[in-house]
Formats: structure tokens, sequence, C-alpha cells
């Protein structure tokens, strides 16, 4: 078998690291992998065997891995993780979107990917500069959540309007026009909300592209958390949608 | 002047990392501040004049301390510090309250800590074990939130409800009886929201405490992280308050 590489950007391959976020892959992208490396520990761990049981019927090959796990996840308590291939996702029109510009820190793409498959946001624009997706780091805070939705990066935002021309768009900004409740009980099925970035958030002209949002907040801080801001407005807007049923 | 100490737990005095939330710490607590650690390559970032003049007006003094501030944060980017004395808050028993159980996350007890500042929890109750709320990156994921509201740490859950008998308590469960909306419109202001552990949530014994309840979200997922489900929990409880008004 080939060597394993440390994990980077250009590779072809990645790593989902533990159990849990492994079962997730293999119950969504079955097709994907291509390796259990298991901890000479893992005997015994919650969920192994199934995940030892679904890899041997789709004929992903098996073996004790301590070192690369040690590698890949920092930690000494990683007990399996698979080794897959970086696959492409097309967006589903006829959704709900969310869209996350330049998103530079890892953690909180992978848990607002968490909250996206939570709330019933199967489908995540992401519009470059931003963190690699397929980070092993970005996919073990998504829990495995990466795996279950679509993910499409972008160059550009435009790139992403000119493939979705006629969607609602919701900007979430510091001096949105309309508070996010609002704004939730007005929006159709297929709408998109679009978050900035960490440091910036979105820049002045997103505030022409559609309906800008802001989440009510204590003057006596600078901005929410990213994951946070875009957790709670995907709260706001799919609990909405609920209570029109 | 005594060496400054890594931090530790043990210490009686933290650091608080950044400009932004150093301003913060002098607007909030200033009694509390010592010294002001400054990058040789402060000079020109965006707050660092006003924070030395808040500093020189305390009379906390001032000193270039690149090791220190590498050493503390982990980066070569930072470029300003406070070293700070450790203090202790009494929570007050009108407001709102966030109440931490074993939170064993530094990032999310900080960012926590950011929402609840944001939605109008000014009384934070942490419940050991959990991680050390001092820790100076903790503090950072608070982006200074942490000086300007009250947190008190509890040995057990049971002290906090000693010291605050009668008020209604809403712990979130992923089989809380009743939905966040639901819970939130009948919440009086003076209410205690409870939130459990990381990997394993609150135990089964908190449904029988209060009104148990539950953030809708899809089967797919095994959880929200926990700064997503206290922040969505926090900004639901606060948007019905503000709407009786």
């Amino acid at each position: 078998m080939p060597r394993l590489e440390p994990y980077s950007r250009s590779l072809d391959y990645s790593y989902c690291l533990g159990i849990y976020p492994s079962l997730s892959l293999m119950e969504a992208r079955p097709e994907t992998a291509f390796r259990l490396l298991l901890s000479s520990q893992a005997e015994g761990a919650p969920g192994a065997e199934k995940l030892r049981e679904l890899c041997r019927e789709a004929g992903v090959r098996e073996e004790t891995a301590d070192k690369v796990l040690r590698r890949e996840s920092g930690k000494e308590n990683c007990f399996a993780a698979l080794a897959f291939k970086k696959y492409d996702c097309r967006l589903d029109a006829s959704s709900p979107h969310a869209v996350l510009c330049q998103v530079s820190d890892g953690g909180n793409l992978g848990t607002v990917v968490r909250s996206a498959m939570a709330f019933g946001y199967r489908d995540v624009a992401v519009i470059r500069p931003a963190v690699d997706a397929f980070d092993p780091h970005v996919l073990r805070a998504s829990m495995g959540a990466f795996f279950r939705l679509r993910l499409k990066v972008y160059d550009r935002f435009e790139d992403y309007r000119a493939e979705f021309p006629s969607r609602p768009l919701y900007p979430f900004m510091l001096d949105g026009a309309v508070d996010v409740d609002q704004a939730a009980g007005k929006a159709p099925w297929a709408h998109s909300l679009i978050f900035g970035n960490e440091a910036k958030g979105l820049d002045a002209s997103f505030a022409g592209i559609g309906q800008s949002v802001i989440i009510p907040q204590s003057s006596e801080i600078d901005s929410l958390n990213l994951s946070v801001a875009a957790s709670v407005g995907m709260y706001i807007f799919s609990s909405r949608q609920r209570n029109k049923q």
C-alpha cells in the first residue's frame, strides 16, 4: 500500500478522524473511503465494531496505524480514522442555502456545517479565500455532518450568484436593515443566508444585493462569534419555515 | 518588578491577551490590572494608543514584553496584554442567568460568555469540574466580554440552587419536554438557562428540576456544539423578553 502522506490541501484525499465522524462518512459517502486506520487501542471503543463491519461490507481495507492517527489528530486518543478521496458537490437549487464568505477559521467552518445539518441547511457555499473545507480538523469540528451535506467552494461570490440568479439573499450585517425574526417570517423556502468573515463581516456592498439582516445584540460587544451568528440565523429562519407548515 | 510566571490555574493573576480585550478590561475592571505588556511592534496598532492612555490614567505600569506575549499567546502577532488580578463576583438575583455545568472546552466557555453578553445574560454560573474561566484563551475567546459580566464558579449545581432557591430553571436537554420557542414565551425575566457538558449534556435527573427544553434539530446529527446550543437558547429567551416589553 502507498504511504499515507501528512494532510495538506494539495492532496486528493483527506482523513476523517474519530469513530463517530467515520460512521457518518460510511453511511453518507462510503464510495469515497479507501483505508480504515485503527488504533491498537480501538478494540471495545463504542462504535468501533460497527465501523469495521461497514468497512468490510464496502471493501475498505483495514489496518493498524497508530502513528498516522497520532500525526493527523495531534492526540493520543484518536481510535479510528478513514482515508477518503475528496469529492465535488453540486448545490440543490430548490433548497435553503448557507453561504460563508471568506471564513478563515477551521473550527468555525466545521461548527457552522454541524449547525447547518442540524437546522436543515443541507447546501453550503463557501466563497474563497477560505479555510480548506477538507482539512481533517474542519471535518472533525463538523462531527461528520460534512459528509451528509453538499458543500461547494466558489472563487467569488458573483460565481455563486450567477449559478443561482433568482434566489432571495439575506446578508447578515452589523447594520442590517431588518431584524432576523422579521426577515425570517417572510422568507420563502429556497433562500440564501450569507455570512461574512470572522474579523470583518460582509463589506457594505452586500447591503444592496438583498434584504440585509441584523441579529439584535448588546452594543457592549463588538460582534458575535461567526459560528454563533450563522447558527442563530439558520435556527430562526428554519423555525419560521417549520411554523408555516 | 517580579517576574511574570507562565499562566497556570494556581496563580492569583492572569493575562488578558490582545488590544481589544484589554480595552474591555480597562473599561470594566481597571482596578484589577497591574502591568501593561506591549510588543515592540505595537506602535500604530489600532487601539494601542487608547490602551496606553487608559493605563497611564489608572497608574498601570507599561513595559515592552515580547517574550511574555509570545509565550502566553503562542502567536507572533499579539501586540498587547494586561496582567491582572483574578477577582470574585456575586451573581445578581434579579437578572437572567446562564448556568454551564461541567464545560470542558475553553473556546466553548469563552464563546458562550461572548454570546451571554450579547444577549443580555450578564450573570453566568459555572459548575465544577470545569475549564478554568480565567485561562487566557478563555478570556480571548470571550473577546473581553468576560470582564463586563459576573461569573461565579460553584462546586456543585446544588450550591447554585441553594443560593437562588426560587428561580424558574430551564435545563436544555436532547429529550427536553418543550421546544425552546414555547418555553421562552412563558419565562419570567429572572430565569436560569442550564446547559450540560460538551460530550454528555445534562444527566437525566435535570429533567425534574424545572422545565426541560429542546432545541429542535435534525435527527441526522448527534447534538449541537455547546456554544451554539447555549447561544441559540439565550437568543430565543432574550428575544421573547424584548417582545414582551
